[in-house]
This record gives C-alpha cells, sequence and structure tokens, in this order.
C-alpha cells in the first residue's frame, strides 16, 4: 500500500475497523509511538486492574485473593488468552518467568528426548543464543552457531533442538513456520518458536503449521507492561513426556500436598516454576482483554499497511531498509540503517516519536495497529524528513548513546 | 517474655520503639494480620510507587522510563537494600526472577565447582527440593534427600552443595549460620542459604556468619506484594569465577552491544537473566523502604516477644506447639499442631485473624513486627480460646479445603 498525502491516511482512518481500539489505551498526547514493538503503551484496563490487584486484592483481601481473586490460576487464564492469538489450544500456554527462563526450561527438557546438538542463529535476539551458551556449557551439549539461512541448511550436523525467531528482531522478516517445521521433521528435530517480535502482531497458527513448542514475551505487542511475564506453548501430546529442569513447586501436580517428591502437573502446567509475580501478571491479563474479538489477520493487515508507507516515504528519502518490502509479509516493524541512527532517533524523540535503535547502525519503527492511525504514520514520515533535511540530528546533545531496552 | 492481661499488652505497646512503622501500611479494619510470614501486607509507599509506576512512567514516559525512571538499574539499586537487611555487602545483593530459579542458578553454577552430591533435607520448604530434583535430573549429579539434623551428618557421603533454610518454614527453628559454614568449610562443601522466612523478620549477617551464596523472598517479610521478585546474595570474591546457565541478556556484561557471545557482569550481576517484572519490582523496592534506619535486632527482639506471649497463651489452652520456646531463638511465626488445624484457621478467618494451615496439621500464625501490635496478639489469642472453647470451628463451612499458599 502506498498514499501520496496526509488526506489519504485520514481517509484510511476513517475506514479503519481496529480505529475504535485507540480509546482503549492511555497513550500521552503529543506523542506518536513507534516502540510498541519493544514496551506496549498501558491499555486502560491494565492501569486500573493493576490498581484493583494492588489496593482491594492485595491490600484488603491479602493472602486470600490467591482464592478469592484467582491469583492461583491467573498464570493459565492468561495462557489461555494468549493461546487464542497464536493459533494454540486454550489448555495449551501458560504464563511465567521470563522468554530467557522459559528457553532454558524447553530446550533442556526436548534436549533430553532429542540427543544432538542445540542451535541457534548468530543474528537472532542475543538471550536465545546466550540461553542455549549456558545449557551447553551446563551439560556439555554440542552447540552450533548458525549462519542464518534456509531450513534445509539448519538442521545439518546432527542439530536436533533449534531456537529460531518467527519474525526477525531487527529485519522484521516473518519465517515459514510450516515449512520449517517440515524440514525440522524429515531429521526427528525440534523447534522452539520464539514469538517475542510476532505474538500480537502477526497471525500466527501455530497448531496448523505443526508447531509444538513455543515461548514468547509479554510486554510487546502484548502491552502487558515492562517486564511482564513470559509464556509458553508446549501442545499437549508433547507436554505430557517432557522433564522440564526448573522443577519449582507452581509446576508440581499438587503444590500444597507439600510432598517431598516432584510430580508434575499435567500438560504445559509443568512448565510453572516459582511463584509468580501478580501485579505483573494481572496488568498482563488485563491488557490481553483488548484483543477480545479481533482477528489477528485484521491486525496483521494493518501492521503491514502503517510500515509500507513508513517504508516508501523513508526510501524517497533515499534510507536503506533491512527489512522485507511492500510485496513481502512482515512483522510489526521496520529497521532503516543510518550510520548516525542513534542520533537521529534522539532527534526524533525530541520531537515526540518514539522509535528506537538497535547497534551498530539501525533505527527501528514499530507500528502497532492497536492504537496507531495512518495519519500517525504520515506525521512520523513528516518529522523523519524534517529531521534528515535540516540535520537536527547533528545537534551534540542527540549523540550521547544511553542504553535503551 | 509472658504477660497476663491486655494492659501490659497496651503498656508494652507505649513502649515499642517501632510503633510508629504500622501507620507505613495500609491495613483492612477490623483484621488482625498474622500470615504477613505468607504474603506481607501493602505498605502505602508501594501502592503509591506501583501507580506512579504504571500511570506517570509506563504511561507517559514509555520506553524512556529504562532510563530516566531508573528500570535498568532497580534489581541492583533494590538489592543494595536487602544486602542492608542481611548482613551483606550492597553490591552483593540482586533481585531477580524466584527463589526456585534463584535456586537452580546457584546450585547449578556451584556444582561445577564443587563436584559432589547435591544435597537437601526432605522437610525444608519443597520447592528447595524439587529444583535440586530436576537439576540433578538433567546433569545426572548425585542427590541425596537428608533427614533433619546437625551439620556434622549433613556433609557426609560427599555433600558438595546443600540447600539450607536459615529459618525453618513450618517451626521458624533459627539455623546458626556461622557452625553450618564451619562444618561445611572442613569438607570443601557450600551451603545455598534459604532466607525466604528469614529475611526483615531476623537479625542476620550474612558475611560475618561466612555465609557466601543465599536466596530469598521478596513477598513476606519484606512486603513486597504477591509473588514478588527473589533475590540472590553471592558474596564478591565468589562471583566472580561462577557461571550460571541461565544466562540471559540481562546478567551480560554489556547487553545493549546485542554481541553474539554471553559474557558474565561482573559480581552478582551475572544472577540476572531475563527482562525483570517492573511492576512487581518498583513495589518491592518501595516496600523496602520502611526499614529505613530500623535495627534489624529491635525487629527480632519485637517478632520474638510477640510469638512469646501467642505461644504461651495457647499453650495454656493445651496446644502443642512445633517451634522454639521462650527460651530458644525463633523466627518470625509459630506453629500449632492440631488436627482440625484446617477448620480452627477458617474459623479465626471469619473472626478477623488471619493465620495460615500447612498440611497435613499444623495452624502457623506470623508474627511481623512492622505493623503487628502487642494489643493485637493478645486478641488474637482471645479469638483463639474462644473458636476452641465454643468449637466453633467445627462448622462444616470452616471444613472444605482450598488451596491457600
Amino acid at each position: 500500500m502506498t498514499i501520496s498525502s496526509r488526506q489519504e491516511a485520514l481517509a484510511l482512518d476513517r475506514q479503519d475497523p481496529l480505529a475504535a481500539l485507540r480509546a482503549q489505551f492511555d497513550l500521552p498526547d503529543g506523542v506518536i509511538y513507534l516502540d510498541g514493538n519493544s514496551l506496549g503503551p498501558p491499555p486502560r484496563a491494565a492501569l486500573s486492574r493493576l490498581a484493583e490487584t494492588a489496593a482491594a486484592h492485595w491490600g484488603r483481601d491479602l493472602i486470600k485473593s490467591w482464592n478469592s481473586a484467582g491469583w492461583i490460576d491467573l498464570p493459565k487464564r492468561c495462557g489461555a488468552k494468549i493461546a487464542a492469538l497464536i493459533g494454540a489450544a486454550a489448555g495449551d500456554v501458560i504464563v511465567c518467568d521470563s522468554v530467557s527462563v522459559n528457553i532454558f526450561k524447553l530446550a533442556s527438557a526436548l534436549m533430553k528426548q532429542h540427543p544432538g546438538a542445540l542451535a541457534y542463529e548468530h543474528d537472532e535476539f542475543p538471550t536465545d543464543g546466550y540461553i542455549l551458551q549456558g545449557l551447553a556449557s551446563l551439560t556439555g551439549a554440542p552447540l552450533i552457531k548458525r549462519e542464518p539461512g534456509e531450513p534445509a541448511n539448519a538442521f545439518k550436523d546432527n542439530v536436533s533442538v533449534l531456537i529460531k525467531s518467527a519474525v526477525h528482531y531487527k529485519t522484521a522478516a516473518v519465517v515459514d513456520i510450516a515449512a520449517w517445521e517440515a524440514e525440522a521433521a524429515k531429521s526427528g528435530a525440534v523447534i522452539i518458536w520464539d514469538l517475542s517480535h510476532a505474538a500480537g502482531v502477526i497471525d500466527i497458527n501455530l497448531e496448523g503449521a505443526g508447531a509444538r513448542y513455543a515461548v514468547g514475551c509479554g510486554y510487546k505487542y502484548l502491552n502487558g507492561g515492562p517486564g511482564a511475564p513470559a509464556f509458553v506453548f508446549v501442545a499437549r501430546a508433547a507436554a505430557q513426556s517432557l522433564d522440564q529442569p526448573l522443577s519449582g513447586w507452581m509446576g508440581h501436580a499438587r503444590p500444597f500436598d507439600f510432598g517431598g517428591d516432584y510430580a508434575p502437573a499435567a500438560g504445559v502446567g509443568r512448565f510453572a516454576c516459582g511463584t509468580p509475580p501478580i501485579l505483573s501478571l494481572a496488568s498482563l491479563d488485563a491488557a490481553l482483554d483488548v484483543f477480545d474479538g479481533v482477528e489477528m489477520a485484521a491486525i496483521e493487515h494493518k501492521a503491514k499497511a502503517l510500515g509500507d508507507i513508513f517504508l516508501a516515504r523513508a526510501e524517497a528519502l533515499g534510507l536503506e531498509s533491512v527489512s522485507p518490502g511492500a510485496d513481502e509479509r512482515r512483522g510489526g516493524h521496520v529497521s532503516l540503517k543510518f550510520a548516525d541512527g542513534y542520533a537521529v532517533v534522539q532527534a526524533l524523540i525530541a520531537r515526540g516519536v518514539i522509535g528506537d535503535f538497535r547497534t551498530p547502525d539501525l533505527m527501528r519503527f514499530g507500528f502497532a495497529p492497536l492504537y496507531l492511525r495512518y495519519a500517525d504514520i504520515w506525521d512520523a514520515a513528516d518529522a523523519l524528513e524534517e529531521v534528515l533535511r535540516s540535520e537536527s540530528w547533528r545537534d551534540p546533545t542527540f549523540a550521547a548513546r544511553k542504553a535503551v531496552i
């Protein structure tokens, strides 16, 4: 999709079937937020649930809230909401811990059943590789750092457990999950899908694609809040034979028996570990209700359209994209290569357009369809044009790098 | 300490140097909360910080809050506050993940340096043993389930890594950390201290006792909120040589380089793993400020006095205690044995006195000194006396067991 004026953007907003969802978010005035791929903004329901959980449940009902407010079942209830967004059965997803911890659980459980090498691609999100490095160091399992490429290459060299991002964190390239699963099946290998940059923005059908194992993040397109707990998907038939070693009491079949020997809970429930951070979890649970009744296909369609519009304007400015183009499938963000990209992103932030930067030279802009308008994207591109034209990014205050997640 | 009238309790409250701290808590009317050993109530500062973090930081400043609100350093800042309560150097504690996950990190890192058997005592909090079971199953390390007993027995059979609670979750018996460390040193074994029922209620000097490794819970006597993140202590000199396998990006020396190979952060910082749950962490951070300027010796002294008063009255009712008596050191709670204890606890809750129950037959009552008054304990004992005298606990509505953490 390309457009050539702000009027066309406004016309698209008037026709947008998702337009009304923006009112469910508490967004600051004067900001165009293109970093929901890193930290989604608060849905109003998340803020009110958080206040209720803290003051009424924690403060008034105290310990009783584990039952009366349903805290004890929250990891599963919240998981069922995420399952609906990724093509999984409601009971096959649980919310717990972080993506990093959950990768460790899955990879260590799977390597027992699938002896061979652990593998990752070196240009994917670093924590995925770091965790496999730690697991390999602990267990002595062979570890292979692969070049990015085709699935047929990925399962060479006796690779038995591969971690793979469904949407690349830098480029937003979307992987054909079914094709990779088919290739993995030829050698009996298994894939752990990292859905961190995919869940809540592209239309995924895990079951339909034959995927059995996945993890993902609660704080990006799911808008759960900073560092919101992550999720684990394990297809029911596969879960029953998996022993994951982070066997904390919340993954026990009967935690309140306080028995001496660990007995895993049924299905994906065994991937729970310690006591969950309820305040963060309640926020995520409420945030997920924004997706109620919304088709993921409509969300992916709008994300693509927003990204296409931005990309066309960026390319007209002479910027080079590392992301898939208008004729390819793409996740919710677009990354543009620019040597002084850090300073440009800071100059944009100073103008109220918030994107982020990934070292060494990528400006990354996210197009979350639940709260962004077509006109916002047009205006953000105007701001980018103005920053580049005026060279305002050369202001030295924009060059001093600070860590931002 | 024994007293014989409510008037004496009121006199103790008037002399109590900690009495003013109660005003910092948001406690419901009509409730005597004797379950702070399971879930501490909200400090007012935690509720207001949570609201600020959600609405102002997450909602207004969005991704920028990782820098502007200091989210990125929160695990260490929060850790430094806990360090002051347990006799550790400020930089040697970090807040992250759950107790269960943190035990796995420490035990797996230590077993590489200390080959031999992993060990736990079967009557301690179950998750400690469950985690070692999972680690042993993953790595093939020998695992020993010991009877509770003396330190000289604990390090037999080539035990090299022992997990041990500083305060027992059922009895509140307090362990002599220095004596156990001295015994461990004889065989080159190491101890991971579980401080879950100790931190914030007894006066612990980890460094002085020669302890080098500990974990603990943020949601009990530290009042961080339901499922608040846990902490890890590693003495600086010991940390530098430890490789923990849950090597997520937040434990990397330079996470924002997005480099391909894991390089651990300095000191205990390497025990961080994934992105922390900021809402839950901010609540804990604010809750810890209640301890500002309060001596842990004064807190332990009051906890003991409150427990002694309750215990004397319970024993006068013919109830049997499994906890240390008035002449012994004891943690913040007291457990009483009673076959129908579950129903008695429910009958007490119906009267506004909240304790908890641990299967099969223990009624557990916690005496958190920051917000409980001597008169509260007297009144709680009156309620217990009345429930037992009237046999109101025989009401069948009190007998139907539900899971409560």
